[in-house]
């Protein structure tokens, strides 16, 4: 009997946990001090009314016996894999029911997907970057390849014709960065998988946020993407749904290796370790794409993005360089003359009362960056701003 | 680029889509017929009145700034974990709430679980079972050794000294047989986990059934169990989740292999690839374990176990040889006459128009056999077993 010794190769991830007892520490010996937070990645805005509505119809639906419903399809509804289709629609893909299958979360998908690919597949991730994709790459025993984001790049990393990689990922816009590829750098990508027969992993968990109708929202809204990538979504940020979780897989028919479609094999990973998400969960997620629905959280992200846009002014007022604040919720500056990223953070936390997310945290390319998050209220990130200013941070 | 090859060794399942077919042809043929199914592993009852109402208070709640909740701890809220704590409490079986992590059903992590172990381990699993637990073994590309239920061992095999297995997986009550294990049969596998370092997978998902209090409804309940298995429960029988999605799993800190807690692995996991069940469902599932939840899905078991009782019957009348019927919601039972499994189940379809379910599909061991589940109403049992008593298949 052996665990998974991959495991063991495993770092523990002390970010929050230090973040944590950072605050918890200053705030003991300043009992009077009010400090803001602007580094969670998690909503504060509740859930918008279509979506309580409709999940209070079906609460009741499944109290009365004529309308309870057991099992479902473990991809999901038909009506919500239809709306789903309905949405991107909007966008210009057309895409079947059946290359849809609804999630609890883009992170349980992210993971999962590895399940049907070969353990002995090469892994390009760029760095910095959500720590998902390194942690269960390195669960599995994969080789990882990573690619440098920095801001002569502007933390858009793209292809590298010398290095050869069965699955990427690719997040945009990006968290942590808050950057969003072009449609000719995505192009580079899916050029560069289809040369080289990878799959493209891509992470949209963030789409609703590109206001910018000249930046692609979807892989597939690039031509050859439905032959070379699988497409993760979620509710989360763009629905509030952190906490009542749902999302969605893309997986195209087109999509082929060794043979087989993709499809296939996830339908078959999805029927045999996943039961479907609460149906309860999939009504709201399905009154989401609504037209009131769509409406009503459209007024949340203009919330968050007039946040991202003070932010985002406070800090070209003082010549600091940064990546997002437009089209993303997340914005990721450089510390003011070098200054290492924890440093930043104390520095922060004392002279302003304000906490952001240290660079370092999600990658070694992040040493000397910073995370700033939309999602906190307007008086807040306008006290917080006020602040900035006020403490002398300007390079 | 490679896909996860193991996946080209896996069966494609076809017996509910086969039995669906059947039916169909069936009923196109003999529109006039009114067929009754009593194949299904899907309840029927709805939800009890006091989840559903705490649910309505959850939408509420979701719907307000005030009390809105984003992420959850991804192992559950300490509320429902607690709950947890305090039904294994009346079973006798100490537990902290750093043991129980809630998920959005056994089947997620009867599989999931593999992830924390190494591949090379070798699989013993009872043949006939739940097809997850082979299936999910077969993608990792483990060694799989079958250990043969049959009428001579009540469908209870128990460990044979000369088998080496690293991990076992043991379903009690039984599905699909509704064998129901004793104190002393578990102690024996308890016991044979320990010498061979091995872990047990105990699968409780039915333990509600059990009203017998000799038969354990835990496998803690059993000296040494901590320190060797691992238990995965559901409230989709317990408590009519099917469509609502909960459960939880045990990992006792107790447990350790390789010289590391199962409990820290199995944390690491769930917090890299899962994000927790909804805040609302986890709310219904807290009032499960009230004392009125208990009270009323005890209401709801008496039923299904009365329908079970009226089968057991009526087979014990005919002569028919048949395991379950009691503490389970599952009748297994003999052919008459030795007839193949899909003959008996087309003889049933067309002479006494009821569905069941051909028992090879849960192995080799299930040919000759046949199930039937008591999650049916009460008028359409008691009709089936009318009609099972007309059509001449005593013995």
């Amino acid at each position: 009997m052996h665990i998974n010794q991959n495991y063991l190769n495993l770092k523990d991830s002390y970010l929050f946990s230090v973040i944590a007892k950072k605050v918890k520490e200053y705030t003991a010996t300043h009992p009077d001090k009010n400090i803001i937070r602007l580094g969670i990645g998690d909503v504060t805005l509740p859930l918008v009314p279509v979506v309580v509505s409709a999940m209070q119809q079906a609460v009741t639906e499944m109290g009365a016996a004529e309308t309870f419903r057991g099992y479902g399809e473990e991809q999901g509804y038909a009506f919500l894999r239809q709306a789903v289709c309905g949405y991107y629609g909007k966008k210009g893909v057309a895409l079947r029911d059946d290359e849809v299958f609804i999630n609890d979360g883009a992170k349980s998908d992210l993971g999962n997907i590895l399940d049907i690919f070969s353990p002995d597949n090469t892994v390009l991730i760029p760095d910095p970057v959500y720590p998902v994709y390194v942690d269960t790459n390195i669960m599995a025993g994969r080789k990882i390849i990573y690619m440098n984001g920095n801001a002569a790049n502007d933390f858009l990393p793209l292809p590298d014709k010398n290095i050869r990689a069965d699955l990427i990922y690719l997040c945009s816009p990006n968290n942590p960065t808050g950057a969003v590829y072009s449609r000719e750098q995505l192009k580079a990508w899916v050029d560069y998988a289809l040369e080289n027969d990878a799959v493209i992993l891509f992470d949209s968990a963030y789409e609703i946020f590109v206001r910018d109708k000249t930046k692609p929202s979807s892989l597939y809204q690039i031509d050859g993407a439905k032959e070379c990538a699988i497409e993760f979504c979620s509710l989360s940020k763009t629905a509030g749904f952190t906490g009542t979780r749902c999302g969605y897989t893309v997986v195209p028919h087109e999509l082929k290796r060794d043979g087989a479609e993709l499809n296939k094999l996830w339908l078959r990973r999805q029927t045999t370790k996943f039961n479907g998400v609460p149906y309860i969960v999939q009504r709201g997620a399905e009154a989401v794409f609504s037209d009131a629905g769509l409406a009503q959280i459209n007024g949340n992200i203009d919330y968050y993005l007039q946040n991202a846009r003070i932010m985002a002014d406070t800090l070209t007022k003082l010549g600091i360089w940064f990546t997002g604040g437009e089209n993303s919720p997340y914005i990721w500056l450089k510390t003011p003359n070098g200054m290492p990223s924890w440093d930043f953070f104390d520095f922060l936390l004392e002279k302003a009362n304000v906490v952001g997310t240290p660079g370092t945290g999600f990658g070694v390319n992040g040493e000397g960056f910073f995370r700033l998050t939309a999602f906190g209220n307007r008086e807040n990130v306008l006290e917080a701003m006020r602040r900035l200013q006020s403490v002398g941070i300007a390079t």
